[in-house]
């Protein structure tokens, strides 16, 4: 049986993430006077400063995924089992959802919502496929779990600028971001695009992973079924 | 008896921290021409570095709450006791309301001053809900003393953008800032409502925290009437 | 005889300091078009992270303190001779005077300007006052010298914006900043009012440091003459 | 033979640094409306995020170095072999073109392109000489290898304000720039000034690390022929 306190960490860490996202977008988005720039200043710095807190509170609890591709790629390195792979993906998705609702009511927004900003071709896709497999190599390659929490977060905090995409990076979170019409939304016709291209991030990075990490992987192979290393995120 | 060296600490804290809250507000303010997001940029970044300096100096010491909502529940959960919160909440009122009047002074201002900003209404009182939470499930279940000033100025740093209230999340900072009539400020009026739905907050990730971080409460516990381990906010 | 190691890395440290505070504002304002919400962020920025690359390198020889207010205070509480603090203290200021004219160098400027910027009156000095002293607090009672370089910055990075003076919080930087004409400037005039209010408010930290942080003055005054310890800054 | 996971790692980070570099330059200037200090605010934060998530990340495997300066006074240190250090500076020469190309994809510009942002001149010489020694002295100097990440990335993210080159400070990226045409480009005719005066920086760094850093070296070399060593960048 799946631990219920894991799913809730993962459910509580998927609701603030995406509250943070779409939240703050909402703020930056209504202070900066149209200077883009400035809201994804706001925007990246309120996305890095929740990414990191969460994972350095939840990560012992729940390994701190909040992210259907990390937990696919820790279910293909057989570090968890697919049965919570599953739960995992399924929590963080209705998460993520509740995250932007949640958002939503605290700007006293209708809470129902539909993204209309366009965000597709192969220049965002090719985006999404780098951040993500970035994203990958640094839950999958970092040496201390303690740092796990800043270098993620500082990936994906330079990743919403040198990615056309911004930088979703998440299936959870780009779902999440359909339901919001905002600065972080995006057209739902345009979301299957862009899990597509992280869903390919990911398993460049988990083949990429294996020679270059190869040392890393083995250590952690010699301590058993290590189900519990999902901290590692 | 309560030891006078961590009341002070508790004091020059709550001074220092509503000093930097007000007046980097106002420097904001007067410095970047109506942009009001630039001014929160630079309002959430002062707050945020202050809160962590101050923590990492004054935690050993005092446990650095500088919040009247954290040492309530510390004392609820029996890591104080309730003389010692009543006192330390006592100070941080005071020091907080001290904490304005000296940023009135350092930027030439009249000291005595109300506060005009209308802050109301159930989004708000939301944001205050989430944001008072967040930070009380960081104070009971961050796992290493060291992490808890980064993690904790991470958190508010975020809750000031993804909050509609940008997050006061401290009734004796709500009171301070009834008495600017600045950037940060609110009115008098508007208080209750802030102050009532932090301390709902509090007790909800109280509440949560029981179940989420069972095993480090244990773990704690397991030393016994342990009251110096206020440090670990 | 003192180590010329240690005062190469005090002047090295203060040449790189001052350029930094003066260079960045040089290019601040030439690129912020009139903003001086965004110059002053800039210029934030870039001193918070020399402050603490320089502190971290250069810590472990000469304790990095960059400021004869340090030394100073250092020497009153017997860490280092007094000889020691005075040849300290004549190179910091002839470091940073060289960093302010280095700064000029790098931007194609006269070498020998003199500052214009008006900094006076009470409000100003009250603010050198509070920002130099809580300076001194987070030197003199940090616990892990490790952490040093990250609670000075962030204090430093705060008080440039809850201070009306921007928080100079240096004498030697003060005289080096009044030989520019730039951002960061300030006239001759205004230079003796500043560096008062900045050594009242080391002496109050001394004063309220030995009460507050008692236990760990005793601690280390339990290893003798600890004169390295100067690193704890 | 020089393993294939070190030439890997290089390679890798040399492709994502310039990628981020170039793309955050490209994106920022999009969203920026024209104010340049806004735009370098975003490029500077972008890039010392990642360069931090890469050293942490890929120092483990070939030392993060990323730079042909670097390596070379590795090589002249005698902690790596002249034949490694040539192959290095390949890759990265090679690995930082292709990032540039990348970010290009990014954002559906054409992928070969020619640098037209004049940097010339001694001014902005002197600003590289005085990067790249920094760089080199932290790189040469820093104590615990698990502190370089930060510590290089505060020193780059100062640099691009505090010099009026904006800190290139790296041969490889030099030359990756001079094939965009975008915020971050260079004319190729430039690119020769700055390499010298990196490579002039790096020699100046060497020179005085020997007596400043003397006692740390010496504990390095009792270590013996210490090739995997070069971790400590």
């Amino acid at each position: 049986m799946i631990a219920a306190r894991k799913l809730t960490a993962e459910a509580l860490g998927s609701v603030l993430l995406a509250a943070t996202v779409v939240g703050s977008g909402i703020m930056a988005e209504r202070l900066s006077g149209g200077n883009a720039a400035i809201a994804l200043l706001a925007n990246t710095g309120a996305t890095v400063a929740v990414l990191a807190a969460l994972m350095a509170l939840l990560g012992p609890i729940s390994g701190a995924h909040f992210n259907p591709a990390v937990s696919a790629v820790m279910a293909l390195q057989r570090r968890m089992p697919y049965s919570e792979a599953s739960a995992y993906a399924l929590v963080q998705f209705v998460g993520c959802c509740a995250g932007a609702w949640l958002a939503h009511a605290m700007f006293g927004l209708p809470l129902l919502q539909i993204g209309t900003h366009v965000r597709a071709g192969p220049a965002q896709w090719l985006g999404e496929f780098v951040a993500t497999s970035g994203l990958l190599l640094v839950v999958l390659g970092h040496e201390r779990p303690r740092d796990a929490p800043w270098m993620v977060a500082a990936w994906i905090g330079a990743a919403y600028w040198f990615t056309s995409s911004t930088s979703f990076a998440n299936p959870a979170i780009t779902v999440a971001r359909s339901l919001t019409n905002s600065f972080s939304g995006i057209r739902p016709v345009d979301v299957p695009g862009f899990v597509g291209a992280q869903l390919l991030g990911a398993l460049a990075a988990l083949t990429l992973s294996r020679p270059l990490f190869a040392a890393r992987a083995a250590a952690r192979a010699g301590g058993g079924e290590d189900f519990r290393a999902t901290t590692s995120k």
